[in-house]
């Protein structure tokens, strides 16, 4: 067969992800692998209602086409409750997308060219990098500590790499490492991004679920120059299958963005757009997100708890302040992929994601992604035990 | 501001589309603009019911993230129809993406690099020219006439761009000019097809939509050589409002198409994905799509016995077989754009959508796209009339 693929493409492979999907689905295995919110926290009856009242005659419009930009009421609802939380901005600075996912793809379109050069954090979000790939960018990874990016590699990383475009940010509660940039280092993270023209994609779909300390401000709340394209999702605090996000920009950069998405996919679902406008509407979300975080909270506890107690010394490991992810560090040397597929799933039945993939350019072998949010309480103690025995076994201290 | 777009957004401008989706807002305004389905045909009641089931704690899984390809009871129930319908294929060789239109954003990300000839028909898809434009292909159009793409220019076109990767087209009642390829001419094509190694996206909407005649196989049906990717979208026989659509291609181009649909947006709405399976599992969606077509054929023939009654013989209109849009050409030299916004629009309350921007290269003024579909008959009938008599003022004939 004579297709040829477009050079763009080239470089993009079957994914670490979708395999994991896959993987989710064999109910005898324990798997911390997907960032998955737990769907007891969905607020079904809340939906059956509103999806209910849309379906009538009446409501047609509700299956009809409509604006690309997304329904204007759940736009201001979006922006309301940004506004709220201390990222002012209006309905017309917001456009609707298809989860955070699509956010990404689009800003990369927006403003990559081929050999780009992209700033990541350093491992970073998995997702971000597939999005990225069919723009054929390089990576310049910025290394992260327990408050997030190091700004002094930073900027070390920008007067090597002077002509960089995007710098790609998850400041809350990161993918895959749990962790949390702090505020000082927000402030200057805009610095350096105005000194060097940056547009930063601020990713921030674990940010409402905080369960200790206080909100930071986010990185579009203190962009001066309109160079922050802030997307945010409501897969974490409603539900992932209605796949509704936001994206936040300045009026310039939101008009291309917007004219991106007619491109790519016409709309976001016109009834997903109005059941979730009307949640928003008749519901106290904030309530909804406070009681989630309570089950999440207990969550963490358990997990970090039950990991203090069980695991080798010689692994580290992040204490997130929220979100869904604690990151392993295994000695160097170790191979958290194939002690996952030789040892780990075949003994234990226990799976994590392996870390090597989150690395943009090398590939540290020796770290782990750890979910704590979608396993029964009995069955993560009993899955972080049986990660802990193997482990001892493995790492012979 | 210092921020710098990729080269590849250079030519994308704010659409046609988009201002027409705002247009379409004024409740006194006739207009035969959108190609929006009949919202009296969305099965409403069906939907409630079967959105209502969904929505219950014990399917959880329906709002939860799912495998990026689709559910794949939907996928099932895509292969079916379309193999009963005479395009053979298996669950696996389904994508299910966010409408019709995200399989031509995919396809065109997968085979396009900067530059390369993407061949469609003259005039062609307003929003496949938004969708390709991020690609920045070059355009070589191929004339059309009751019968579909000119197979004869295209032998010539091809000689003339030996170099060709894409070629894209409507064959059943194509946007906008509402013709449908011959069986000869569907032969014809593939048999170019393979001679000159191009892909094929081959875009169906309105398929279903057939008011007379018999249905032409599909140009995947008859393809060997796994060049055809076949384009279909629920969003004309189901809802727009849902996103849904699916995108058969051979493995390898599907494998493909997957991993950039996973890439943009994850995956498409559960929720809504399993409303449609369970609608397309549940009810007899071909005995819905003939009741509608009941209603669109009264309406293609309402319409186009009154333009014949009304409109002065130097203007010539298509009689599509099916779909939503006959195509009008005025006499050379006339303008519709500037018709419609200095004088239909202002003195008539009418609108259409100028014919100028569905062609890729030389944008001919004196054509305009008409849908009957979206236009109760009384406003029908008075539009064509209040049309016609301005056109006779401006004809002079």
């Amino acid at each position: 067969m004579g297709i040829s693929y477009a050079r763009r493409i080239a470089g993009v492979r079957p994914s670490a992800i979708r395999e994991l999907l896959r993987l989710g689905d064999d109910p005898e295995l324990i798997s911390f692998g997907g960032g998955y919110p737990d769907p007891a926290l969905f607020p079904m009856g809340e939906l059956a209602e509103i999806y209910q009242k849309l379906l009538t005659p009446a409501n047609a419009r509700t299956l009809q086409y409509t604006e690309s930009r997304g329904l204007v009421e759940l736009r201001e609802l979006i922006a309301d409750r940004l506004t709220r939380n201390g990222t002012a901005c209006g309905a017309d600075d917001v456009l609707v997308i298809q989860g955070g996912q699509q956010g990404l793809d689009l800003t990369a379109k927006l403003v990559l060219d081929a050999g780009d050069v992209v700033i990541t954090e350093n491992p970073t979000f998995l997702g971000a990098l597939i999005a990225f790939a069919p723009y054929e960018p390089q990576y310049a990874p910025v290394r992260i500590d327990d408050d997030g990016m190091d700004v002094d590699h930073l900027e070390e990383v920008l007067a090597a790499n002077p002509g960089a475009k995007l710098l790609y940010t998850v400041p809350d509660f990161q993918n895959p490492a749990g962790v949390t940039l702090s505020l000082e280092r927000r402030l200057r993270l805009i610095e350096l991004a105005n000194r060097h023209q940056l547009v930063v994609l601020e990713d921030t779909p674990y940010r409402d679920l905080r369960y200790e300390g206080s909100h930071l401000p986010t990185l579009k709340s203190l962009d001066t120059q309109g160079r922050v394209v802030h997307v945010g999702s409501f897969s974490k605090i409603l539900a992932p299958g209605v796949r509704m996000g936001w994206a936040v920009a300045a009026p310039d950069v939101l008009e291309k963005l917007g004219l991106l998405k007619l491109a790519a996919d016409t709309q976001s679902s016109t009834l997903n757009m109005a059941a979730t406008a009307a949640y928003l509407g008749q519901y106290d979300v904030d309530q909804h997100v406070a009681d989630g975080n309570v089950v999440y909270r207990h969550k963490r506890d358990l997990a970090l708890a039950t990991l203090d107690e069980v695991l080798p010394k010689s692994v580290r490991f992040t204490r997130p302040e929220g979100g869904l992810f604690t990151w392993l560090s295994f000695p160097d040397r170790f191979d958290a992929t194939r002690f996952m597929q030789e040892t780990l799933i075949p003994r234990a039945k226990v799976a994590y994601v392996p870390g090597a993939t989150f690395f943009p350019l090398v590939q540290e072998p020796n770290h782990a992604r750890l979910s704590y949010s979608g396993v029964p309480d009995d069955r993560l103690v009993d899955g972080l035990h049986r990660l802990a025995d193997l482990l001892r076994e493995e790492l012979v201290e």
